[in-house]
């Protein structure tokens, strides 16, 4: 339902500084926009009268001509409310209400062309959207963006939670400080060093007035990922795009527009991790068909090569070249993970669990030294080793129910992926394959580009949609964190565009606290692959040597805590099939936990110290709970009074055992059962990095 | 047969400055290889002990490392003299002679890393080849190449015939000057300014003591195109890379080479045009089953467009977006020359006068805006336009015996074309195409890189491959220009890469003398689709007012000529066939010229003046010949002695009229015949800009 609240006339706004002023549904949120005496464009917002954004430029400079930075004129205002509720094909929720207010401002530039810019705003009771737009209009056809003059000038010195701005990763640690102290020239780079004041969205910021505030974009298409550049004294945060191979930002053609830049604002945590701000921003799936989309846990051969148990590569020859090199005749090094007799392994380990399907990393030839040489033919994507049976295990995966889960590393290559694609997809058709994980590690070719700019941008988006096309599903990995677009590309199950667990394997690790923040921050965006589920935390009894001083940071508790906290429709039992065999009693609540949702319920939050989660599962009087804290041990006390009134649950309660401890004791865990109702209040006992995950299950009928 | 003939050993050779000479299997060519005192390899050249090369250093220079430029020792010299004949698939000549003296000189980094280079020399007795090659070796694997230090320092201030060192464009009339006076300032681009001094290769030579000397390279794989930067006080030539879009030249994989840096050398220009050292040069061809690969005449839905009678786009829409337009609802514009019937025309007419093919260009959606946007989705190569029935056109062109040629303009958007190759070429093979033409119009995607670079070096290879494994002929327009591949992959008929007669059409068009340097140049490195035999030499009388002033800047028994002169296994009857039925005396030649050749005669050549070959047509007793001139009218005096001795021969003259020329009279054209024998001698009168066309049928039997 959209209805047109006012027009005002052309000539009436004119005027520059003409302030125009929108409210929030339920007037939560105020916007004033309007024109600073250079004729640059200007909005601000408040949140229940307290400011959220100062008064703060827009704007977009373009290439070769003037852009839309100043001297601009309003040539029209239109306003709408808009108010609905629709249906995700999956989620947490089964509804999303859909409810703004609208501002379309029309600017204008001086000069005979009169080439016109709009500014989309759309206010909720949860946030601001708003993004660029160039209608057709016979003046500017092709253009090319070389930056924006966004800002989002806040109003004090807010805590944040940020990560540099590399443009080619997302894969760091956070970094709690006050936007003055922002500073990242002593972080170590993942992938390109970023200017020391530049982060990366979404960007958590809370105020010392009791507001938290999440900075990111929605329905990034066919443009550069945004990054913040922090202005220390003044606190002010300016757009920055991330760059193509030029130095230009954007190659466009109108119509066209940019992605939304949202703000997401309220008075609590959870509120921020309860917006569906960003997924109403994106568009709604064109597909009619969406039976062979299937929220899904899978198992993998995987973890075994993190923790040094095998190796992706089959042999430990180097410097070899894919088109030369004669597969068949390398000599194995003995200890290759995705060979047929491991990889059936997994396969009896997942039928035997419930679990849909089995990853296979290193499966096809080119691991030998696919990393870091920005070489361009890596992997063809359709060449086993010697040693994966590619029909035989289409076979048995088969028989056993089993589904296995392809995997298209292009070490940054995309060029060699995109021309290769539609034979990597033809193999996969023809193997039996319906989802695949991608993944780009290392420097990306077309050299120049990066991870987060447009072309790559354009990839992410048409590999979606050509998954689509063939029904496949897919998990990205290295990719531009999500920004909604989930909600458009439901087969785009999940992403991993940040900092996963698998960091625990090889390097200092994740802090405790990592977990508290990822919600408010990558997650913000879109379902992380997080590849939660680690039982043996200690890594050193895989291999003792290589593995040495390496461990996971948080309790095996805190693992199943995951399964809730950090919200993705595909959910990996990371571990190896032997370390969940130790431990069947926790590995029951992997079993059992859902990875599709008819209601979420954010009962407890604060960014970087603790959450607790409640999800009933799709289509079934079934809840899920999880709760995480920090370094810090906690008591949790948790309401149940989001279950039906009246209505007897058996308890599950996967916690910490006494005197557990990430570092120094962490797979200690209890469990108990109880039978509990609405008005049950549980105490859950979480860890120093600890947490605790509890199933509900109705007790006979109800 | 190679034959070792020595090795010297290593400690012997360690001193710098001692010199190695190589003598050609004649010993006409001398080379002498050394190290300067700095330790930079050097080099010169002599051909009957007069110079060719001044002492020029070697080198390659390498990011992040010493490269290999100074500071070298010789570690090893190997010695070995090869000499054997082998059959081109199609070709100028049936057998071709490969017998050089090679000289393979070893040089290692000081240090410990003990890293290596080696330098190949080829010696000829009608020039030079060498390259750089790094062999496997420990502490040499990934690398990238920066610049090279390779000179070819010339003893005097030769007169060169030159096109600008544009990255992306070699479509430029020909400079001829001193060397000292090289300079493109005032030349406009035709795509990226070059630096003044910068030229192309093959670069022509002409001595003032009498040699001709030509500059090029043989077997561009995987490495950036050869500039030259001439320094007009010293004579010297320096190597330019193309860069790629980070500023390197190649990203490189030992074991890994250059290409062949060719200089062919002789005391006559005939002897220039009749080397085989670039063929020779290049790897043989993998093919086994070469029958589908067809030397073939076509007309084609193209040159009508260039003269202004219709056009590639089939409605005067703009700024179209390829995904979001409903081509069906296109407005046509009435004059979209592939059309189903147009198109049976030329498939007619192409039955009737048994030409192989018919390219049409203009078929598929996309040319309403296709050029000068720097655009990514322009084409999608599978879409034809409503007005264009792809099945119909399969099964008319079937039923006459004629095959259609598909057509790929890219808009230089490689990106897009690579990731849509597989289904295009699945496209074609449904629908019966066996051969299609590439274009490369315009700026390249990915963004930064250029024609000339190593990425789309490694493109043009890429897709001589994959139309090789699908028995698909290839003719590529705007790609680099050749370098012998065609020897590697015979489904490569042709290339455009040069100034073709199309600039007639729309520009100053093309100087008189353009073909006679033509095959001094651009053609050293393979055959050209120059797309010759226009009839109809003023344009303005196909479209009075956009044609205005322009012509062929040749007369019309000169374009019957150039099907001689102008060697390509692939060559269009360019005009329209209404153009074609106004004169079909002189269409005679183009129906019987052949385009697979036994045997080839350079009988009179200088470059930018004159050119006279014959060539005898593949499996037959018939020859061919052509004589072209330049501006200055000219008779030339041919003796036909390269005829079997004892068989007559009708020949059949086609030659300027009295009174023609190609400014002003130049569709008057003269066709008589004669019985020759190898006694007779022809005496052909050139026009201004003029040319002669013989055709040698035997008299009875022989």
């Amino acid at each position: 339902m959209t209805r047109s609240l006012l027009t005002l006339a052309a000539a009436l706004l004119a005027l520059p500084g003409l302030a125009q002023r929108l409210h929030s549904p339920s007037h939560k949120l105020a916007l004033q926009f309007g024109l600073s005496p250079a004729g640059e464009p200007t909005y601000q917002l408040s949140y229940d009268n307290r400011p959220v954004l100062r008064p703060s430029r827009l704007g977009v400079a373009m290439q070769g001509q003037a852009g839309f930075v100043q001297g601009l004129t309003v040539v029209r205002v239109d306003s709408t409310e808009h108010d609905d509720t629709w249906a995700p094909v999956w989620g947490e929720v089964k509804q999303i209400r859909n409810h703004y207010k609208e501002l379309l401002v029309t600017l204008q530039q001086p000069g005979t062309e009169q080439r016109q810019v709009q500014l989309r705003f759309r206010l909720f009771d949860d946030g601001l959207g708003f993004r660029y737009e160039w209608p057709r209009q016979p003046n500017l056809q092709y253009f090319t963006v070389t930056g924006e003059q966004t800002e989002f000038n806040l109003p004090a010195d807010h805590k944040a939670f940020w990560i540099p701005g590399d443009y080619d990763s997302n894969e760091y640690a956070y970094t709690t400080s006050r936007l003055s102290q922002v500073n990242s020239a002593s972080i170590t780079p993942i992938q390109e060093k970023s200017a020391p004041q530049r982060v990366q969205t979404p960007l958590m910021l809370k105020t010392d007035n009791g507001l938290y505030v999440n900075i990111h974009e929605a329905a990034l298409v066919n443009y550069p990922a945004m990054m913040l550049n922090v202005n220390p004294q003044t606190f002010g945060l300016a757009a920055q795009l991330v760059p193509s191979a030029t130095g230009a930002a954007a190659y466009l053609q109108a119509p066209e527009h940019t992605p939304w830049r949202t703000v997401v604002v309220a008075d609590n945590a959870p509120a921020i991790l309860a917006s569906k701000l960003i997924l109403n921003l994106n568009e709604p799936s064109q597909l009619t068909e969406t039976s062979w989309i299937r929220p899904q846990k899978f198992v993998g051969v995987w973890w075994e090569m993190h923790v040094n148990r095998s190796s992706w590569n089959y042999s430990d020859a180097s410097n070899l070249k894919l088109a030369d090199t004669d597969w068949q005749a390398l000599k194995p090094n003995g200890h290759h993970g995705a060979n047929t007799q491991n990889v059936k392994r997994y396969i009896d380990f997942a039928a035997q669990n419930s679990l849909q399907s089995v990853l296979v990393e290193g499966w096809n030839v080119g691991w030998e030294d696919w990393h870091g040489n920005w070489k361009e033919e890596v992997f063809d994507f359709v060449t086993p080793y010697p040693d994966f049976d590619v029909a035989e295990l289409q076979q048995y995966a088969a028989s056993k129910g089993v589904k296995l889960i392809m995997h298209h590393e292009t070490s940054g290559s995309v060029t060699n992926y995109e021309r290769r694609q539609d034979r990597a997809l033809d193999f996969m058709q023809a193997h039996g394959y319906d989802a695949v994980k991608t993944g780009y590690v290392g420097r990306i070719i077309p050299r120049g580009e990066h991870h987060d700019g447009q072309w790559m941008v354009n990839h992410y988006n048409r590999t979606a949609q050509n998954m689509a096309q063939r029904r496949i599903m897919v998990d990205m990995h290295e990719s531009v964190r999500p920004t909604g677009l989930h909600r458009t590309y439901p087969n785009w199950l999940a992403a991993e565009a940040a900092r996963g667990n698998e960091f625990n394997a090889w390097s200092e690790g994740n802090p405790p606290e990592h977990e508290t923040i990822l919600p408010f921050t990558r997650l913000m965006g879109g379902p992380m692959d997080y590849t939660p589920g680690i039982f043996r935390i200690k890594l050193e009894s895989w291999n003792p040597e290589r593995n040495k001083g390496r461990q996971v940071h948080t309790t095996l508790a805190k693992q199943l805590a995951l399964y809730v906290t950090m919200y993705s429709p595909l959910q990996m039992a990371a571990d190896l099939p032997e370390a969940y065999e130790q431990h069947p009693d926790a590995f029951q609540f992997i079993k059992d936990v859902a990875v599709d949702w008819d209601d979420t319920r954010i009962l407890q939050a604060e960014p970087g110290e603790y959450l607790t989660i409640a999800r009933q599962a799709k289509g079934k009087n079934e809840w899920y709970l999880g709760a995480i804290t920090d370094e810090n041990a906690r008591q949790q006390t948790v309401k149940l009074d989001f279950l039906p009134a009246g209505q007897k649950y058996l308890a599950t309660i996967y916690a910490d055992a006494k005197g557990a401890s990430w570092d120094k004791n962490p797979e200690a865990y209890q469990i108990r059962k109880q039978t509990v109702d609405s008005k049950t209040t549980l105490k859950l006992q979480l860890a120093p990095g600890g947490g605790a995950a509890v199933s509900l299950k109705p007790v006979g009928a109800r």
